[in-house]
């Protein structure tokens, strides 16, 4: 590919890494896991039009899609080393192209270098507009943070709020009121550049019975917890984690929606044992992300919602598919 | 993604490999490299309409997104572990879905099961048809083969026959005369299920100085050797190793460029000291690849073609950009 975006990546997210012993320029990368550990790793694609609406800033693209490579380690309590990237991207004018290319870079090393990721390999080619990053990273044997962990009576905590992104997905266009615009900018940031939970997994490791990322909606999200448990969960609505820039563009009822169903917002869900829920919050209160209890895990199986008035609720669906199709072919 | 794509893959693929200690279906699967290991990671994405045309039979193009990617961990002499598989496809009717479906799966699995690799995590998305494969596999500390090894004096070998595979993409229709048609046939095969070299480059390990993989065409891949290692190749064009399939089906002048700029082979291309090529070409014949001596290495830089006559040719191209773009905007 004429485009340079590996040489400029890499030059970009250039870390000082002992554990690269040969990075990007041959076949393979060569990499030492370190004595003791095991490999945590997982791959994510992002679609232009399914993922991100055109027109998102290269940057944000770039960023996001690393961000939610690193939020799968998060989950797992990892601690992010490497990253490879697959891009497609469509011919297009050269100028345009640079600009591009040097957007997604940009946002891509700016959070590899505030996680100490290394760039080690990538593919690019000619296409629709796709990236696949995969990512890898460290954890001690037995330590790891899983799905099928959680026990009846652990509490379910989430950290940070949630519904912020599905929020930001449905106000594209700027708002001439300056609160308004405001609050839109806040929700905009959590869609577009998600900042994977890392520490917060590392301090769940040996406390957190169960963990997973929100990616496609707490109730579907924390339906696969309980169905890799063979357990089930109550949540209570009112104690859902609100941001101040949801609560005050929606009313209560639609805030609750988006938190319950809405994806993206990357937060960790985690369950943990009555008896570690305090330390387990204060420890997140000091990373500054916090932690809040939203409910508790019972005998059975699936998700159930309780409202302020002690009502079961009937959520709509039970997760979220992102936005209305720009790419799908009839 | 209602396509169950990742767990029947999951079931064709699964490997009694004790280093998977988690595999597909958390957050990220947890494995474990063998202690006193490196890790050989690597990236490919095959495009629909760049680098398969469209029509490609749904298990050809399952095995080729895996063979493309172990074709790398060959050439750097690493043996094949475990695989990550990201899938974009487009949303179309239900039984047409399955099908293709199964036919990745079908194909992918075949060859990872041949080489003993397991699947271990995979992401699926809807979109245009774009396949992405991450492996990784292992390799002794410095045992490695690179591309910066390859020193004056040097001999320059290929596995196989070179060429096929292009000429097999030019020849998309079946020919009603049957000898033709078996020839086609044959350099179908090449296009289609290219077999990555990957015990060739286990047997090279600690012989040949330098290695690449023949995927963008054998000038263009020899010439990042040369640049790696601060070299240049003088090649004998009438020394290159073709097929009787490819001869039978082009004049020897078509043949030649076919097998110096054609794409898509997956051979190896290697250097090794003139007192161990013996040895070497012994080897790789037990393997039943064989291995061609084409050139030399030569002080200065770039790749040279000499004819049968001793002229210097002058390659039209210096690689292959695979077939006209079906895909790229205007």
């Amino acid at each position: 590919m004429e485009f340079r975006l590996i040489d400029r990546l890499q030059a970009l997210t250039a870390q000082a890494r002992d554990d690269v012993r040969l990075g990007i320029g041959d076949d393979a990368a060569l990499l030492a896991v370190p004595a003791g550990q095991e490999l945590a790793v997982a791959i994510d694609t992002l679609v232009e039009g399914v993922h991100f609406p055109r027109g998102t800033a290269a940057a944000d693209i770039g960023w996001k899609a690393l961000a939610v490579n690193l939020s799968d380690l998060a989950a797992m309590g990892a601690t992010p080393a490497w990253a490879l990237l697959a891009l497609t991207l469509p011919v297009q004018p050269a100028e345009a192209q640079q600009a591009l290319v040097d957007g997604l870079a940009d946002g891509f090393a700016q959070l590899a270098r505030s996680h100490g990721v290394a760039l080690v390999g990538g593919d690019t080619t000619r296409g629709p507009f796709v990236l696949s990053v995969a990512v890898h990273g460290f954890v001690p044997p037995g330590q790891a943070l899983r799905r099928d962990g959680a026990r009846v009576g652990d509490l379910v905590f989430v950290t940070g709020t949630l519904g912020d992104a599905a929020a930001g997905l449905q106000r594209l266009a700027p708002s001439p009121d300056p609160d308004e615009e405001k609050r839109r900018v806040a929700l905009r940031a959590r869609l577009n550049r998600p900042e994977p939970r890392v520490a917060a997994g590392l301090a769940l490791r040996g406390r957190a019975s169960a963990c997973i990322d929100v990616s496609d909606g707490l109730l579907a999200d924390l339906g696969h917890v309980c169905m890799a448990s063979g357990v089930g969960a109550e949540l209570v609505a009112p104690m859902l984690p609100l941001s101040s820039a949801l609560l005050g563009c929606c009313d209560e009822a639609a805030a609750r929606d988006y938190a319950l169903s809405g994806g993206d917002d990357y937060e960790l869900c985690f369950t943990v044992p009555p008896a570690r829920a305090g330390e387990v919050q204060a420890d997140l209160a000091r990373l500054g992300c916090g932690a809040t209890r939203i409910g508790r895990i019972v005998a059975g199986d699936g998700v159930r919602v309780r409202d302020a008035d002690g009502q079961w609720l009937t959520p709509v669906r039970s997760g979220w598919d992102h936005f209305p199709d720009e790419t799908a072919r009839p």
